[in-house]
């Protein structure tokens, strides 16, 4: 999909991310870096804990789901930068296979006060692993607003 | 340090993180993956933005903060998982090399209403690089309670 400004979202739309599944391998090289808990980095001793086997870190659940959305090119170089993550939740645990899918609600878009180049677009993040709610999340972003004549 | 059941901690307490620090390919190798922007994955591309020049996916900072607090071994085989996380906030980007630190402060503990042996804590996380202001946010984490002589 083509990059779009502020003004091409509208709050209700929804969009679905490409599947993606993480590996055994894949779960563990990153926990071993960014959240080295032995229920994320040891498939042995995983099995002797709560959740009876590996499961992926939270971080890398959230990071996957936002990497699949910016995959779809929605957001390319109209992005100014993020400053906000509010609500994650994680209720379920990821294991290695599971086919991960988000879908990604536009719950608020605003103009900036400050700056009439951009605005302020909320989204809201829900994550499925094999169809089981697994995490969610919102995001708020800065996207440029469509060039007026005046200014191109 | 040793790991803690729930009542070692107190509201108040302020852990610090060892420093760690982020290469060029230590911010590529992960946007790649997790948050694959110009920003985050094109050194010459990103010159040309909004922040001139290659800065971290605000997930890796957040990942790093907490890997560099769980490493200090506090929670260890006590945590039973985390649920939430809130109030992420990126305030300044993250540079390759700049030294992040970060301090972890205990905002809030109570017992588990539904479960005798565990009880939830609340952390506060903020992130400085190279003394800078960078990042913030707070987790919700089940704790183990230190068991009782009768269920020993």
């Amino acid at each position: 999909m083509a990059a779009r400004y502020l003004e091409e979202f509208s709050v209700g739309q929804v969009f679905e991310t490409e599947p993606v599944t993480l590996s055994e391998d894949d779960i563990i090289e990153f926990a071993r870096r960014y959240d080295p808990q032995v229920i994320h980095t040891d498939p042995e001793g995983a099995k002797d804990t709560y959740f009876k086997g590996l499961i992926a870190s939270g971080h890398q659940t959230i990071g996957v789901a936002f990497a699949q959305f910016i995959r779809l090119g929605l957001f390319a170089e109209n992005s100014l930068g993020g400053p906000a993550m509010d609500e994650v939740r994680w209720t379920a645990p990821v294991r290695p296979g599971n086919a991960l899918v988000t879908t990604v609600e536009v719950l608020e878009i605003r103009e900036s006060k400050s700056r009439a180049d951009r605005g302020i677009i909320r989204l809201q993040f829900r994550t499925r692993a094999d169809g089981l709610d697994v995490s969610s999340f919102t995001t708020t972003t800065f996207l440029r607003r469509r060039p007026t004549e005046d200014a191109a």
